[in-house]
Order: structure tokens, then C-alpha cells, then sequence
């Protein structure tokens, strides 16, 4: 296996591909399998085999004809990759019906991403824990995420108040965003965002609905 | 612009940045622009300006030097290939915290993707709208499917009952599906599924997080 710091640049389609590679195996793994081929790991995540020989190759796994990858030395080197040996403690700014869904998912924190607080502006909110966690007011935001050493912040208020957020929580010190709010947030350099669309995900279903219209692998391929 | 035949393969992360570009310019429009540059259009969607320029020229779409793209047509053209021009009706099943939520939400409705009615098999929920739509039993799911004229499944329930819900939106005629559970569905060919998983959002960037990591752009590139 290469040493970590020789795939230094890897696109974002590319680890959300090794992240599902990685729950693909935890699934194969916990059906009793040790060892998995490429056309299985292809075919359960919707990527070409192609595409997956080249992805593990590049990160230095190689599978043997006949007998096919390792599970649990890929899982390990895909799990060191997207840094999943070890716990991103999360904050969570807009508590509404989706933040309380997020806050009720137990899974994040089985998985080493724990939302370790909340924020809200409205006072009914704050005070009364959801999921076990903690709401806090806005304004002790940079207190609990310094006290907290949270690493990740989530955004499901308003689009509306995103932006403000946003900046909140980049004062804060937080470097990594997931925004589930339907605007585009801008932050200064060195900060990543994610966004989350359900209508974006919907529009790309709708083209691929349109008569004659086929969509292709997750690989990007020029249009035409 | 070139015929709508002409352009038939379209990866999933071009469609995506359309998507991105389309809301993008909906944004600009409502502040008063008439036109954008793609400099602009690349800094506020996260893209490179090369891509950007490559995406709108093979759409047909040619900015003019220091007039940039013209909103209107751009939006009409993008607007068709995401298929937009249209209304296409969407069904949910899973009413828990997270269906609730996108029920709330009136922004697919007036995107032109109305959630025309939900399911569950829990008995308390049934027969009580949320946010204006009606609750069925699963059962009724081919039924309303065909009533309705729905295009779009979106799942919603436990990770448990989602490749048994997916079995039931497919037998019902539906052939685009949007899954917000952690499991791989399997579908027959010809049926489209996205999936959103926020773990993977996250483990995105627990992996920008680690040490001298650098995310790329939106654009796939090799590994290493």
C-alpha cells in the first residue's frame, strides 16, 4: 500500500466512490464474505468495473484473479483515506424537522461523526435535547465548538439565514460544511463545503426521464 | 442551440452542474441580471471556468466576450435538458421525521415537483395530510401511482424496508427513484436511482479534513 502522503488530490466523485466502496464491503463483511471481486464491488455500487480497478489500483490495492480483493486490508486502507480511524465531532445550526431527523439518526455517531450539539435561534427550542443532544443558542456557537473540538458543521436552517450561518460557524473555526440549504455559500479559501439538493437530485432524475435520454456511469464523460 | 436528439449521454456530474448553473442563474436573474460571465457563473457554483465554458459551448450556449451568456436563453436551454418545462409528479413513502420534512417543503412544488401523495403502513399516520398531502397505506402505492400519473419515487423509510419499497415503486411503473437510505437498492435496468446519503457527505470531508489533504473540483481526475 502507498504511504498516504503520495495521493495527496483526490476529486470529489472519486471519494464519494471510495465511501461507497467502503460501505458496500461493511455490507459484504457483515454477510460473512472475506474477499470480494471487482465486477461484485461494480455491480453493488453502480460504478463500471472499469472504474473500480482503476480507483483500487490507484490506491494500491490489487485483487488476485480467481480470488478477488481482501476485504478487510481494503477496508482498512480505504477507511485511513477518508479518515475514518478516528471520531469528527459534528455541530448542527437549525433545528426544523430535518435537523431533527439528523439528530434522531443514530447512525452518524456509530460511524465516528457525532453531532455533539445543536443550534437554534427560537427559544422554545433551546434547552430541550433532541436525540440525546444537547440545544444550545447561536451565539454560544464558537464556545461549544472550541469546547467541543467539533470539526464538521451541518446547516438545515432557512435559506434564508445559510449564509449568516455559514460565516458563523467559519468565525467559529470550523473548516468542513455540509449545507442542506438551497443556496450557494461562500466562504473564504481553505474552507470545503458540501451541499445537499434534494431538488438537484431530482432535476438530474428528470432528465434522465425525458424520452431518449440516458444517463451514464457516475464517471464524467464529456456531454454529446 | 443544437437539437435535444443531439446531446443523449449526459454523465451524472454534468447534469448535476447543470443543475448547479440553472439555480445559479435563477439567483442572478432575481437580483436584476440580464446577463453572466462565466467567471462568475464558476465562482458561484464551485466549478472551474474552463468547465464551465465547456459545459455551456456543448450545450450550444457561446458567451460573448464582455457581454458573458445571455440569462434568459441560457436558463431555457438548460431548463429543457433538465426537463424542467415540465411537471413531473413524485410520491414518498417513509412519513417519519425526514419525509415530514420534504412534505414541509413547498420549494418542489414550485420547482415542478410536487410530492402528489405519501404512504406508510403505520395506521396512526395514514389519512393525515402533511403539509397539504395526502397519507396512504403502501398498499394503495400502484394505484395513486397511476391515478396520479407519478413520475418519481422518493424513499424515506428505514434502511430495513427500503429494497422492499423500491420492489414496490418499481412494479408500480416507476422508473426514476430517489433514496435517502444507506443501502445499496438493486433495480432492473432501466430504472434510475439516486441516493443521498449524508454519511458519505461527510466522510467527503472528513476526508478534506485530514492533513494535507486537498479536494479537488467538481470534475473527476485520476487518483494520485
Amino acid at each position: 500500500m502507498p504511504d498516504r502522503s503520495e495521493t495527496p488530490k483526490v476529486s470529489q466523485p472519486a471519494v464519494r466512490r471510495f465511501s461507497l466502496y467502503y460501505r458496500t464491503l461493511l455490507e459484504a463483511q457483515g454477510a460473512g464474505a472475506v474477499s470480494i471481486s471487482s465486477r461484485e464491488l461494480a455491480e453493488r455500487t453502480g460504478v463500471t468495473g472499469v472504474q473500480v480497478r482503476k480507483d483500487l489500483s490507484l490506491i494500491g490495492s490489487l485483487g488476485k484473479r480467481g480470488l478477488g480483493y481482501p476485504i478487510p486490508a481494503l477496508m482498512r486502507e480505504l477507511g485511513r483515506i477518508l479518515g475514518l480511524d478516528r471520531r469528527w465531532p459534528v455541530v448542527l445550526v437549525g433545528v426544523g424537522s430535518l435537523g431533527t431527523a439528523l439528530l434522531n439518526n443514530v447512525r452518524f455517531r456509530r460511524k465516528g461523526f457525532p453531532i455533539v450539539a445543536a443550534f437554534d435561534i427560537d427559544a422554545v427550542k433551546i434547552g430541550v435535547p433532541v436525540g440525546g443532544t444537547p440545544i444550545y443558542h447561536l451565539d454560544l456557537l464558537p464556545h461549544v465548538v472550541r469546547q467541543q473540538e467539533a470539526w464538521i458543521g451541518i446547516i438545515t436552517c432557512s435559506a434564508d439565514a445559510a449564509q449568516l450561518v455559514c460565516d458563523r460557524m467559519v468565525e467559529a473555526g470550523l473548516q468542513a460544511i455540509l449545507t442542506y440549504a438551497p443556496v450557494t455559500l461562500e466562504v473564504p479559501p481553505g474552507v470545503s463545503v458540501r451541499q445537499v439538493d434534494t431538488l438537484v437530485e431530482l432535476e438530474t432524475l428528470s432528465f434522465v426521464l425525458r424520452p431518449g435520454r440516458e444517463l451514464s456511469e457516475d464517471v464524467d464523460r464529456p456531454v454529446g
